[in-house]
């Protein structure tokens, strides 16, 4: 597999925590670095040149829905998903083994693939991980995910089984793949059982991915076990090659993740706040719809940057979620991403100056909920 | 009433047409211009940037809906809608008569006011030419308007009645206003009967406000009966202060209208085309859900400069649209706004230019629908 146009640059260490830089085709991403999720395609409610006045490096898209609609066919004869969705930066996509496993009632899986049901007509399709590599190789992404299978997280038979799947699906990912501009990630898992994740760490470890990512986690086990899975993989994973943690997080998973050795994370969870009227702050969430905020001229943070703080009052934000107006969604979602990369370029600043745990201690004792 | 602020410069003519600028406290206005409708203090999706970039002169707001939500008092105690809003540039707003006689199932109108229901909650409230007026100065706006009744077009008698209302109402606007920094326009009705229109120019042309509306148009009349109505009031209205023709409209009302000597129009229409998947263009309107632009790569207009076009293909704006993105509304509001404010500028050079009737031809002659 080439994987030339990526290089992975570890520029410093505090404890284990990690900054660096990966080099990618479209540009190099910082690590650690958060991943805003534009599931269909796009980042909800931003344009593009918001995301770039956000200076988002990285940005992620599901392969499950851009394959249902609009195609990975058409995406790829639109010019990719760069062209597609007028993004210039590095993308990652996933390989749809996620989403398909959240279809539990209407999935089949067998040893070559998963046949499952459309969420959106219940028409039957099926990915098995040849397909999984060749749909993302048509949506072009710059880094994209071995197909895997995302067990419950107590489930040991089924997360051993599982796990070993995984491992002989990231070898045929690995045969499948053609395109020299893309790099593709193995993906550990293992449930919440430590000899499973250090079985899974050595197996992909070893297939010598231009980086690895650790799936199967914030799907509702407790933190603590979360925290432990990371310490046994990461103190496997090599160190010269990124670690992305799937699908995580909140302010807080992204302080105590990086100081376990994450570089890169997605989640849905500044926009999806965002259309359900919650802002994020580094004092914890606030609830936009509340009284309390009807009189309020103060930005939602008095120390934020973003577009939304620097033009517009909590009491105006206010109003707009009580008139139904959409600019909430917008304006909330600037400014909840703004602050998950925020922090994660201020992580990154405490590893260079080497005060990581002094400034994720003051930053978590601040957190009121 | 002291108008000091505002000063209108005609500045050249061709035809009836006029090119002008109306200065104002916030920024000066070129006419002929169209302002976009922010009803609830926001124009619907779009941030305040947007409208920067979109080079938008002056917007809209709906005293009858800030009335109700979140209240002039919260606006004013906020410091004013320019501030509420984050817009710094010039501001119209409307009397709320328009809202109110829209409520005909729940409003009793009487010589002193009109008592409605409020379409949210179903409360009952009052509006007079002075409470008007004072709400409209809680607001802030530049452009202010008289509170007047707007009859159902082809009701002679009614027509009538509600004109003389109107007048009376609109001196008790002129003596109720205190603000010096806002300008008061009176408001012509008479439905679609000549001698009316002609008694109500001559009326509100004499209590010598710094501009004039033309109000009771677009509300079911012909086209035809519209321009002849235009015709009649134009003629009498003074050429050196501003004419807004409210509530319209289309390209190919922009066009008329201005050549029938109009400065100033607003309407939802781009905006609310955007949300049902329409795209103005200067050939008509497209229908971005048709399967004919799945797999179009080219932008909405090929020579259309928005940010909209500039970035993104009709194929992407199926696609959001098809998946329920509410990104699919901003794009195209940006570009529908922007194919009325680029209109609106293009037959402002044409005045300049001498050509208004050669422009407008050709303009016309390209539209299919």
């Amino acid at each position: 597999m080439t994987t030339t146009p990526f290089k992975f640059e570890l520029i410093s260490q505090d404890g284990q925590a990690r900054a660096g830089v990966f080099h990618t085709p479209h540009g190099d991403v910082p690590t650690p670095i958060f991943a805003p999720v534009g599931t269909q395609a796009t980042v909800k409610s931003l344009t593009q040149r918001h995301l770039k006045e956000l200076d988002a490096k990285l940005i992620l898209a599901n392969t499950y829905h851009l394959y249902l609609r609009p195609g990975d066919d058409l995406i790829a004869e639109m010019g990719g998903l760069h062209q597609f969705m007028s993004w210039d930066g590095p993308i990652l996509t996933d390989s749809g083994g996620f989403q398909v496993f959240s279809l539990s009632k209407t999935r089949k899986v067998d040893e070559d693939g998963v046949t499952f049901k459309s969420h959106i007509d219940g028409s039957t399709h099926r990915f098995t991980p040849e397909r999984s590599v060749e749909i993302q190789e048509n949506l072009g992404a710059d880094i994209i995910m071995a197909f895997d299978e995302c067990a419950e997280p107590y489930n040991r038979q089924y997360s051993e089984a599982a796990m070993h799947r995984t491992h002989r699906w990231a070898e045929r990912c690995y045969a499948a793949k053609k395109r020299s501009d893309q790099a593709l990630f193995g993906i550990i898992q293992g449930g919440v059982f430590p000899d499973l994740r250090e079985a899974s760490a050595e197996y992909i470890a070893g297939l010598d991915f231009p980086g690895n990512a650790i799936g199967g986690l914030s799907v509702g086990e407790t933190k603590e076990e979360m925290h432990a899975m990371l310490e046994i993989v990461n103190s496997i994973l090599p160190q010269e090659k990124p670690r992305y943690l799937m699908g995580v997080g909140t302010p807080q998973d992204l302080v105590t993740c990086i100081k376990r050795g994450v570089d890169i994370f997605d989640c849905v969870l500044p926009t999806r706040l965002a259309r359900h009227n919650a802002a994020m702050s580094d004092n914890g969430r606030m609830n936009m719809m509340n009284a309390q905020y009807t009189r309020d001229e103060r930005p939602i943070s008095e120390t934020c940057t973003c577009y939304t703080c620097q033009h517009y009052s909590r009491a105006y934000i206010r109003h707009l979620i009580q008139a139904n107006e959409m600019l909430s969604g917008t304006l909330l979602s600037i400014h909840n991403i703004h602050t998950l990369l925020d922090l994660a370029c201020n992580l990154r600043k405490a590893i260079l100056n080497q005060q990581y745990n002094e400034f994720a201690g003051k930053y978590l004792s601040n957190f009121t909920k």
